[in-house]
């Protein structure tokens, strides 16, 4: 009996981590994006958006889940059309890789209802591509832990070369997402094309230490080298009350705080489930103090699964 | 009953592994250094030089084992006089830590002959200072895995913060030591103040890729992650025959290749210890033929209890 149709979970991630800049990317268990797709007796690909849609194309030419959809449909070439609902729950602009979940979830989906004839892995090219035409620049480090789960480091796109690591799950994570918005264009733009090496051997060495420590599930030495001397420093302007956020978030016990992604959100470390909500109330506060702002809080440990059928 | 004499080994290290320069580093069980201090009716230190001497200064005021002795002495000033005799093994100006391993070597017969005062932790700064005075850069990146043994990363000087990775010690390194000089301070100043963020990127995802490697015990990984963008490129130079012996050890099998901290001996990650010996044959054979030089091969695991008493 053939599939009628799919519904498929794809989680928000933490990309960078602090200092992996466009290399580490951490699934999360929630906000996330849910893809239905369905057979349908109108050949091709027809697009349905609900949910939170403010700023989001509904055409299906310019809404990432439907390109990359449509992508999987031409190369799968399936004997029936598909009908593509995406069921937008998460904020765009947030620094939480808001289209990449979009479109991890849409290939999902359509991948299932044609009866898995990708992998996770071979799905990243699809997803990669739409990143490139819709959000025009193609960045794995939120596709790559959406799909997939857990930790990854993206060490190479040519070839693809995609390291999912081993870790202990023991860390909690603390997201606040303002209600702000920032350009991930923008906040490339602003990015120096030369650095200085002293500032680089401090980076690479609080990555390194950042995957030993996400490998042992060890809170305190990933909180330690959550250290961004390169980029942290000039997207913080971006962030309306992000020192202040990230003062609070410490004094309440995180061991380390940075900007997700290109922000606005704002990262924690926590060593454990009471530590995380204290956090959590702190960074709430501070964004409402500092900054007259409204915040989102999320807590959750990764999430190992990542994209998946529900 | 108080100890007369006591004889110290301290291995040999890997400093940078490709990409991780001036933070990881990986000891190796040879070459590698002995000193040996006794008690001495004379009082303060006296010093006496044995072995491989050339240009390596018998003075104990220039001296970097002896140097450091005196410091550690300074600091626990004990009722008697120590003489230190250090058994250089090592060739210096070698790219193997040569200079950390002798300081390394005198610290610890010199701690256990005044029974054990101070942790191997504790004698990491004595031995940056020695490498600071003698060598005219502070760097542990040899110093804190000779001392403690396997692969660690040096995050930060100050505070000190050294990472000792938990390593699945499966991997097998081969080392080429070319009958020739680099001097560390020339090698040091070749470098650029400022290099491209893209390769910075570039770097650091290798690292964390070469820190997941080691903890897993993947030789496959670490090889794929030893690729230096930044460094290797103006150092490779410096060391004749670079190129062709990086390129025969690849052709024999081995995963990975660059060049031991400053050079000039050079590195290859190998997948089990035939494979390492075929990769040592085909070095040593293009250093003959490619530079006409003669060379010294180790093969080695990771030395995993770093400095001993023996």
């Amino acid at each position: 009996m053939s599939i009628r149709a799919v519904k498929a979970y794809a989680p928000a991630s933490i990309s960078n981590i602090g200092p992996g800049f466009d290399v580490l990317g951490l699934a999360i268990d929630k906000p996330g994006d849910v893809a239905v797709a369905q057979r349908d007796r109108q050949p091709g690909l027809s697009f349905v958006l609900r949910g939170n849609t403010a700023g989001i194309p509904s055409d299906a030419r310019t809404n990432v889940a439907a390109y990359v959809a449509a992508l999987l449909l031409g190369e799968l070439k399936p004997s029936f059309g598909v009908k593509l609902t995406l069921e937008k729950k998460m904020p765009i602009s947030s620094g939480l890789g808001s289209s990449a979940a979009s479109g991890v979830a849409a290939l999902m989906a359509v991948n299932a209802l044609l009866g898995s004839p990708l992998t996770k892995s071979e799905l990243i090219p699809f997803a990669l591509e739409g990143e490139r035409i819709i959000a025009g620049s193609a960045h794995a480090d939120n596709i790559a832990p959406s799909l997939l789960g857990g930790a990854v480091i993206v060490r190479s796109y040519d070839p693809l070369d995609v390291i999912k690591l081993q870790i202990r799950n023991s860390i909690f994570w603390v997201v606040a997402h303002p209600h702000c918005v920032v350009s991930t264009a923008h906040a490339r733009k602003i990015l120096p094309e030369l650095i200085p090496l002293k500032s680089a051997i401090r980076q690479w060495g609080n990555v390194g230490g950042i995957v030993a420590g996400l490998i042992a599930g060890n809170a305190k030495r990933v909180g330690t080298c959550v250290e961004d001397v390169i980029v942290e420093p000039l997207r913080a302007g971006l962030i309306p009350g992000f020192h202040d956020v990230k003062h609070a978030a410490l004094e309440a016990g995180a061991t380390g705080c940075s900007i997700s992604g290109s922000g606005p959100s704002i990262f924690a470390v926590a060593i454990s489930l009471e530590s995380a909500k204290k956090i959590a109330g702190a960074m709430k506060r501070a964004f409402g103090k500092s900054a007259n702002m409204q915040s989102d809080l999320f807590i959750s440990r990764a999430n190992l699964r990542g994209a998946t059928i529900i």
